[in-house]
């Protein structure tokens, strides 16, 4: 196979505000231009746009027609910048936030498209942080348990509210009429490449993430009946689906669809993914025991492996949810820019604000800049780092963030380092725990918003003792969709290969300094006798603490 | 014997900064007029004022003659303002900070007041506060665990580098040639008395608590030449004198004072004392049982019992160191309003300081009367208190302070108030030794500056689940100097009798909500077992952030 040098490909990375097209060069993974759209719904978690009817606490709902706005006007708005022939495209991939289902009839239209449903919240779809069928999740991963359900290990022993079944389960509870109306239950990933070209496929990612699509299974009839008797068809009647693998074409572009992109009618549409797992080979890491770490808000953290293993506390392990072929594995730290961000609201004061403006930094940058004007420990304090829960490897939402080692000497800059270190152990817990569980993690790559703090990330990689390697895009998932369409197009036989030439990294941006790794085993040494102590059941403090805040607050 | 009804007294309150007089009337402890007198060299922390040389860190020093002009000029300011004939003053009495000693020859003139010595540091008072002799105190410590001292265990175990002892150690070791010059080596509390009455006597409040003189004797010859030959006869040469009982007369009015003070030369000047233990009777808090707790930026409890006992980690516990024919004892938290000053400088963001400012509210005010909106448990926090380490009941500098329970969702009030309980829990603590040592507390009597905070009171008072009284007066100590000078003139048989009329409290000024007593009692339950694990070995991990940090910034 001949790659086509001088054809080009569009990744349109869907985050939760807006839509990104990217155009890139297939034979170079060269960036050439890209445009965003933002939803003009945005994120509906008051009010339901249609009706102005507020909605409950903890909704997130969205609109798909600003889906397909993005393929209306970012895609051609990138082509056209990007000043290419929009004939020389061969190939469009997408990804998305996940879990994000909607309810469609049998050809795809969300029922929210249907006039009669458009004032009914559930006909929406529900947004990745949707919450609020929070019950049904405890449902589900208790009778699990109960019930010994084998896939439960595959998932870290946690279903979370944010996936399929439990949104599922929430519609059929709250709107039967509607959930008996939907002809399918669509991760937002696959209906926005039916939209593309007219063929309804799940990709293996979602389904194996976020479907709990195990073995080719998913969770049996008597489990789901022993839930809701209305529910045991849900997975055979509304979920199953053909399966598509990641860098499969699922179809040709439709005339709609050229026409809505200004792009050929005909070129290959990939599968849909995940935004954080298409950012894989994005920054080269598709191979056995590269731990690509994107770092923002939160952690997520994925990895192929070529067997099958049951990490404790993963959030999941899918066969080709990464890359076909091999076994991705999934884990995560529910907190870690969020914990900064938290910090700097809540707990700088006003002289470090000041100071920072003085030095024309960022807070975050002032406060780590002076933070590491002192050597390792010099602080005295160990944090952990739990203030959003733990998800891996303790999958405990129930823990919380704790620091130790205050003095009337400890200043503002020393607690936020304490906090960065406390994420750096916390990802040093998740590498050890899938080493220690025979899936060896060999090299560390990170993608992501926090990669702008070189010293966060100088402190990652001491704590690891491994180098850090670092995506050299600023379009990780945007990129990996491009590589995913470039496959599906044919310029490569598979993403592995499509990666090593398309994909864009700077190996050992970051390399281990001795003494300060060190010093930092010490520390680590800490936060692990603390983490097990609260996290593994010594004293239950923060889950009783959390509980009577709930009590009295109710 | 008559009180005299028509009679004033004098009590001078010596503080870190000043010097307060108080008039005060005999037969009801009405107060009268006040004055202060600001040490014109403050503290010597940095240089020393007669050369400019540089200190060394830890050292602070005062100046003698700063004390006597207290006397020049606070005691005739307050008898002028209080508008009485100074021929009706019968008595006068003084406390002072302790351990605040300092060399003198044997006619009572301070060393630094010799013109030869003006320029060495060793020549001058060392201020309670002064920890440069922490080296000392270490070996002194060490010395008498390893050769099982008796009195150590009178101390809680613990002899600190604020005392007699250590800076009298420091004195030998680094300026031996005024070690020997010295004939006495003098609290500042003895030596305001024997500048008033020309006598020599040494309290037996100082000499127990400071002096470390239990059952009539000092640590032994062969005790003080193990830590130093020329050492050996410290405690006889230089620290042995006259002891003289708490609310008694040292002497007489001389002509010279009485030209100072503007007083009737031969009125009755009582035996000194210390700030804290003076204030019991101006609290009327001198029956066994009635702990009194002056809370600032630490918190000293004093409280008298009818036995001896040896309660773990008091600070001492002294024959007739409260009231002469009771067992004073004595414990301590290290950090209370301290730890609210740092949090509020530290950790506060500039959103809080607006809106106190806006309502009007000192920032301490306006965190408070937030996070009391809640009920009891709203924030989910759980704090220790050991940001300037813990003295009673653990006597451990090394421990600090720790959060427990942070979310994203945690606010700064949250925090805020998390301290707040934290101390209230320590208190606890501490209480609970005691009765548990067979020395039970039956009242808690607060005086001193955080008595301005109702809600931060009613938290003791739940907490303690016990009616908390407070003084009602703001002179407490010089009030209490007030009560010793009656004593001292015979209006009063003693000191109990007269706190009884003089002293002046507010009985039973809080008394438990039982709902929010039920409530604290389960997050006491928690700081309990943090307390234990943190401070009784579990986890020494305190100790060691704090080695850490010494060792790196060394």
């Amino acid at each position: 196979m001949t790659v086509e040098h001088h054809k080009y490909v569009i990744g349109v990375d869907y985050g939760t505000l807006s839509g990104r097209a990217l155009v890139v060069r297939v034979a170079d993974g060269a960036e050439l231009a890209s445009a965003v759209h933002e939803y003009p719904h945005a994120v509906m978690d008051t009010t339901l746009a249609a009706t102005g009817a507020a909605l409950p606490p903890e909704w997130a709902l969205q609109v798909p027609q600003d889906y397909r706005e993005v393929l209306q006007a970012a895609v051609p708005a990138a082509v056209k910048a990007s000043g290419i022939d929009p004939a020389d495209v061969i190939g469009i991939a997408t990804d998305f936030t996940a879990s994000t289902p909607m309810p469609v009839i049998a050809d795809g239209t969300p029922l929210n498209e249907l006039a009669e449903y458009a004032d009914r919240p559930h006909a929406y779809i529900k947004l990745w942080k949707h919450h609020a069928g929070q019950g049904q999740a405890n449902r589900i991963n208790e009778l699990a348990a109960q019930r010994g359900e084998k896939w439960l290990a595959r998932y870290g022993g946690f279903i979370s509210s944010e996936w399929e079944f439990a949104k599922g389960l929430q519609l059929l509870e709250e709107d039967p009429e509607l959930y008996h109306r939907m002809d399918h239950w669509v991760e937002a990933a696959d209906w926005i490449v039916w939209q593309l070209c007219g063929e309804y496929v799940r990709n293996a990612c979602t389904a194996g993430y976020k479907g709990i699509l195990q073995d080719g299974e998913m969770p049996s009839r008597e489990f789901l009946a022993a839930l809701n008797p209305d529910f045991a068809d849900f997975a055979t009647d509304k979920v199953a689906h053909t399966i598509g693998a990641l860098g499969a074409s699922a179809g040709t572009l439709t005339a709609q669809a050229a026409e809505w992109t200004g792009l050929p009618e005909g070129i290959h549409v990939a599968v849909g993914n995940i935004d954080a797992h298409v950012t894989a080979p994005a920054a080269k890491a598709t191979e056995p025991g590269q731990m690509l770490a994107i770092m923002g808000t939160s952690t997520c953290h994925v990895m192929n492996g070529d067997h099958l293993a049951e990490v404790p506390g993963m959030c999941g392990v899918v066969d080709g949810g990464i890359v076909d072929g091999l076994f991705g594995y999934e884990a995560g730290q529910s907190g870690v820019g969020d914990i900064f961000a938290w910090y700097v609201k809540n707990q700088v004061p006003q002289a470090s604000h000041d100071a920072a403006a003085l030095a024309g930094k960022s807070v975050h940058q002032y406060l780590t800049d002076l933070a590491y004007e002192e050597p390792v420990g010099a602080h005295g304090l160990v944090a952990l780092d739990w203030h959003n829960g733990n998800r891996s490897v303790l999958v405990n939402t129930e823990l919380s963030g704790t620091i130790v080692g205050l003095t009337l000497a400890t200043r503002p800059e020393q607690v936020y380092r304490a906090l960065l270190e406390g994420t750096a152990f916390g990802a040093r817990t998740i590498v050890e725990t899938f080493t220690k569980a025979g899936v060896p993690v060999t090299e560390f790559v990170v993608a992501g918003g926090l990669l702008k703090n070189p010293l966060l990330m100088q402190t990652y990689c001491d704590v690891l003792r491994m180098p850090i390697s670092i995506i050299d895009s600023d379009q990780g998932p945007a990129l990996g969709s491009a590589i995913h369409a470039a496959v599906a197009a044919g310029a490569y036989p598979d993403i592995r290969s499509a990666a090593e030439v398309m994909g864009k990294v700077i190996k050992g941006a970051y390399t281990p300094n001795e003494a300060a790794a060190d010093a930092y085993d010490e520390l680590y040494a800490e936060y692990s006798q603390l983490h097990d102590y609260f996290g593994r059941g010594a004293n239950d403090v923060m889950r009783r603490l959390k509980n009577r805040r709930r009590e009295v607050l109710s």
